[in-house]
């Protein structure tokens, strides 16, 4: 028995303009069609949603925090409950990250050694220890489909020996995630790392692509750097990694991150900001960001966007979800959560027929146009 | 054209051991089987939810606030949308109240007088009057299907002469409303007044009962007394009220009261209880309210209440929304609350089914056993 038992992934179409390519990845709880964006749910469940809710913006897979669920609500109680699936009752394949990222952005609070790092709960000062053998055991008892190496984020900017050595640590540890995971119902994926240095990406991701793995991560974006330079990086690092095998973006992004991550050949993204925007007044539309609150949605009695078919556009007017918002009534924040995860799996759905279509590259550069204005 | 081309109150059974009975309410917006409950909807929206998850909670009407409405989002607003059902589309029947309550509640920032009250907003410190007259023009442009007359509700405790003279100036009021509201397809509800004075209460309950309304409410209850003197006046007022006619026991209340208030002949409950419950993470159950964060339910894989039916039961473990409580997602409270309203609108089907079983008396009898553990 091997990992090509539960998993399986296959590239329908892969346009010959751009890197950006359809695919079916099939996981032990359903298929994902890529590329994908992936809702993210910190604490076990996304933020301002319930479970029906989230299915009803066409969401496949949602992300969920080891380093959250290890602190609250730990991972023995989540085992018992049958691994995050039976624990939050969600249906759909769920991906866990490592906690690397959450604990590395404790700054004051951690303490790197070679083994792993030890860390502080800010809310009760409790310590801990994670290292890459407790990272699997730890998603390993969440029980994702999807499970990520332990890997340490530089941060940006850095000096390119602190990006050296934080990479050799990384591909130590990710030797040590693959000895220590065997259970082949969780696909591990290797994480490339190297912050912002060209020949450091590259070392990685030839290094990551060693490992015989069901798909693999670029890690170490959207951490504070510009766009352009996430987009060099994404650019000169995924066509490195296996052809046919999913590739993961981590932490990304906005439309236009989303748009160029295809473009440069990425299937699985996630990023927390819709959901965020949502809670701040913040809701997507084709011609980019608006904000609720406006006073010019006072009597706006259209819906958040004209294109969009989610719950919220098909029911509600700008006019009635400003009003919830400026009254602090919470179904404003679900709304627009429902309404800003819908558009971003709605987007890449389109843009995922546009890849079937063949016209992948003018499709998406109209949607740009809309977004930078 | 008058009030029986759009409503209509059919007595299904009425019990020969108590005063409840069980009826069809009809309305514009839809039938309403009483006993019910309604959810109240504050600042148009029910609290934590979205109305696919109100409906789904089995809520045949729900109540808005005049006075909220009236200050944000404005009742011109709501008036260009349609009304309330356009303004938060909403396909069934809506009550809303005068916002006598509210401004009374204002205390320090109203002023009385005969005609009406003058009242600060306590956000903006804007300044406001609201008569008979005036709070029949925002429920005229609010549009629900029923609306209720402005009135003076006395506080707890209050003297006898201060009940006295709230009572005529209710009673006074009470005319004004009904020579200023000719719009047929709104149900204007006279309100009982009279503090905890018996006669009052009897001679209010006579005066409002020659008006010729589609149904009839108690008002000034909920203000703080205790059960069993509001379990009094209601007792002694209800059943003065048309027999034919439904009537509404305004604010109230708790499994305990709404058993109580059936007893007595009461068909319409409204309360805050089961959302401002869910918030503060409490939840009912057939053997009392309890608190979720409670360590017990730490490893309780069961349902809320293993006879409830809600989402959440149905989804979800007590565990799991402990979890979600304590790391404050607020999905938490919208599972609560989709149970609590849920809880009361089963509470009173079942109620309203012993009554046409001819068991009401036995029936509630068991269950306030468990409530009042």
């Amino acid at each position: 028995m091997y990992y090509n038992d539960f998993f399986n992934f296959e590239i329908v179409k892969a346009s010959d303009k751009s890197n950006a390519r359809a695919g079916v990845f099939t996981t032990p709880h359903g298929i994902i069609e890529t590329p994908i964006f992936m809702p993210v749910g910190t604490n076990s469940a996304v933020k301002m949603l319930t479970n029906e809710q989230v299915l009803d913006t066409g969401a496949q897979i949602i992300l969920a925090n080891s380093y959250h669920m290890y602190l609250r609500a730990g991972c023995e109680l989540v085992k018992k409950a049958g691994g995050l699936h039976g624990w939050m009752n969600f249906p759909k394949p769920i991906l866990t990250d490592s906690g690397g990222f959450q604990v590395f952005s404790l700054s004051k609070l951690r303490k790197i050694t070679d083994e792993g790092v030890h860390f502080q709960d800010p809310k009760n000062g409790s310590k801990h220890f994670i290292s890459p053998e407790i990272s699997m055991q730890i998603q390993e008892d969440l029980g994702a489909d999807i499970i990520m190496a332990f890997d340490e984020c530089a941060p940006y900017p850095c000096s390119y020996d602190e990006a050296k050595n934080a990479l050799k640590k990384t591909n130590r540890w990710l030797e040590i995630c693959f000895d220590k995971h065997k259970i082949y119902s969780q696909a591990l994926f290797p994480i490339v790392q190297g912050a912002f240095f060209d020949d450091l990406r590259i070392q990685s991701a030839e290094f990551v692509s060693k490992f015989d793995a069901v798909g693999y991560a670029i890690g170490g974006v959207s951490v504070g750097e510009p766009a352009d330079v996430k987009n060099h990086i994404t650019e000169i690092t995924a066509p490195i990694l296996p052809f046919n095998k999913p590739r993961y973006l981590m932490g990304v992004g906005t439309q236009v991150d989303i748009i160029n991550g295809i473009k440069y050949g990425i299937d699985m993204f996630d990023c927390v900001l819709p959901t965020r925007n949502a809670r701040h007044g913040t809701f997507f539309t084709y011609q980019g960001n608006k904000i609720i609150k406006n006073k010019q949605y006072e009597n706006d009695f259209s819906p958040l966007d004209e294109r969009c078919n989610c719950y919220a556009c098909r029911n509600h007017t700008k006019a009635y979800i400003r009003h919830l918002y400026k009254t602090q009534e919470s179904t404003a924040a679900t709304l627009l959560s429902i309404h800003n995860i819908h558009f971003l799996l709605n987007l890449v759905k389109d843009l995922r027929n546009s890849i079937i279509n063949g016209n992948f590259e003018e499709y998406s550069s109209e949607l740009l146009k809309g977004f930078e204005e």
